[in-house]
This record gives structure tokens, sequence and C-alpha cells, in this order.
């Protein structure tokens, strides 16, 4: 299997999941500026929407999208228990992945990082800023995990709340959130996820 | 099962399934700019974000998210066959629902149908609408949908492209994927749920 992955981009919750998972994985560097490769060649011929991450699985088929490709990457490798088994559980678990990739990921952090994007848009992302993070403040004041142990929707929870510093959002205010962000940055995938991926995220700068 | 709905929302696309299920539900809406049930009830207290859809389960288990209701209703209702049982299929109607979720309900459709969103707001959001209708319109070009039949992540395509007249986007730029809408339309669970919620949209209005 392929990871196509971008440093510090939403891709590392995929690798987190394949590093809880023992999984032998290749990862490929992706510029998404240039939209090429590490050789150069097209990004767009991998995904027409130019997004990390991709998935190559076994077969050879490409699957996009953090929402289709954790869940999948949990199913492959049971064993590592990344999702429940449990119907309820498991669309549980999607409402979470649901709830960072619409509300998070994409309504806060994508215009908040984009340096195309004017002030007036960066102010409208932060305007639903206090309600979003208030709901997991709200969330982890009794629960340890997102759901009741750790799961791929922590992978990629982990991953979005590391960029609140580079986009000026202080965790701090959430404290039961911030809690819950420094506990994960101590388990041993993220954290190994985490200094390869700066490391890589340093020598592109 | 309860369904907390909103006239024309995207909580449309789960009555879409449930038609097409043949499920029996009830139906409750919600008014989502006060953010109460029709009786003056708090919708925060179903929803803390006050987003519909809601879907109450047959044990009360309160479940959100489009991209979960969605596959937990194909899963419930198997006859019906609304989602394909392979996994990597599966996963591949989860990264259409995640791409309809991200890129066009909440990067594009939210801020151009939110009265509250400044003209920078909104001129950010359509900056990448080619790019994302564009990736449709070549999917559509040898496809009939958005798998190889009928699925859930098609009901929740077609409630999210009507919205399109109401912002200022002509489908017609995208001649097959219009030509896709306008076959949906036709599909009797799309029909009635459509025909049914626009009078409701109209009655509050």
């Amino acid at each position: 299997m392929n990871l196509y992955f971008s440093p510090l981009a939403c891709s590392m919750a995929t690798r987190i999941a394949f590093y809880e998972a023992d999984a032998k994985v290749d990862y490929i560097q992706v510029n998404t500026k240039l939209k090429q490769l590490q050789d150069g060649a097209d990004f767009y011929a991998i995904n027409a929407l130019g997004q990390v991450p991709v998935l190559r699985t076994g077969d050879g088929s490409l699957l996009s999208e953090n929402t289709a490709i954790l869940p999948y990457v949990a199913e492959l490798f049971p064993d590592a228990q990344l999702a429940p088994s449990d119907r309820l559980q498991h669309a549980r678990m999607q409402q979470w992945l649901g709830f960072i990739s619409t509300e998070l990921h994409k309504a806060l952090f994508v215009p908040l990082l984009d340096p195309h994007a004017s002030e007036p848009v960066k102010t409208y992302a932060r305007e639903h800023a206090a309600l979003r993070l208030g709901h997991l403040q709200e969330h982890f004041t009794s629960h340890e995990f997102l759901l009741d142990r750790f799961s791929v929707a922590d992978a990629y929870l982990v991953t979005v709340l590391n960029w609140a510093p580079y986009c000026g959002i202080d965790l701090a205010q959430w404290p039961q959130l911030k809690a819950y962000f420094d506990r994960q940055l101590q388990r041993p995938s993220i954290a190994k996820a985490l200094a390869e991926e700066l490391a890589l995220y340093r020598a592109k700068s």
C-alpha cells in the first residue's frame, strides 16, 4: 500500500493509524502547493482535486477523503482495534469523523491556514469556533477519547488540533480539550508520526 | 425512529433513503433559525451544534452528521441496497459522502446560502466551485450514479445540488452533472421527498 501525504497535513491521521496497526506502507510525499510528487510527476493524475491523503490499496485502487480512508484502514487491521465493531458505535465514529472533517477541518482550519484567504473570510471561519471547540470541551469533561477507547477518530482530531497554534487558536481556552490533546501527544504512534512529519515539514520550508 | 429535519435542508437525503427502504419513521420538523421544535422545545438539547439531521434510533440514541446517518440507515435496511457490501466499494461510498459534505455542502453551499455571509466570504466559496463541480461533470460523463447503482451518496448529492439555483449556480454549465440531477428528480423517492419538503418549506416561509 501507498499513502500519498504532505507533512503535517490531514494525511498524518492515516499515518498514525498505520503506526497503531504496525502496518508496512510506502509513504509518498506530495508537494501540495505545486500539486506534484517529489520527482515532478503530476499529482492531479492521482487525485483530481489535488488533495492528500490518497491511499493506493493493495489492488491498485485509489481512495481519498479522510472519512473514507480512516475507517477502511481500521477494517484492514482489525487486531489494532482502531474502530468499534458494534453498528451504532461505528456510526458514532463516523459522526465524529464527519464533525472533524466539516466543522473543524473544512470550515475552521482551511480558511485560517490559507494564505490567500482574506480577513473577512478568516473572521467568518472564526465565528463558530467557540461553539465547535466548546462541543469538544464538553465531551472531554467526561471522556478520555472520542469513543470508549482510542480510534481513528482520535487520530484525525489530534491531527487537526495540531494546526491550532499556526492560526492563532489557543486551545488553553478549552482546558479539557487541551488536556486531551496533550495526553494524545504522549501516545507512541502520535509522538512518532508528529516528530517525523515535523522534520519533513521543516526540511521542505 | 425519528428524523429531526428542516424542509429542503440536508436532512432530506435521509428522508429519501427512508422512502427507498419503505421505512416507517416519524419526521420531526425543526426551526433551524430559532433552534426550536414546532412546540418551542429547545433543539440544542437534541443536538449541541443545532444542526439537522438528527436520527433518534430505536433504542433512543441520537446520531448526527449525514456521513454517519446515511450509511447507518443503509445498513438497517439491507434489502433496499442503498450501500455496497464490498469493503472497498463501501469505502468509495464514504469517499463520495465525504466529498459532498466537505467540498460541496460545507465549503461551497453553506457560505453561499448564509444571509449573514459577506460578499468576500461568498467569493471565496465560489473560487473552487468549478474544480469541484467539474469533478462531478467528469464522473457523470461515464457513470449513471456515483457508484454502480443508486446509493445514499446519490440521495445526499441530489439534496445539495437542489440548492444550486437558490445561490446563483447554474448547473447547466456542467451538462453531464445537470443531466444526472434531472434524471434523479424522476426517481419516485426523490420526487416524493422533494415535493413534500418544498410544500413544507413554502408553508414556513
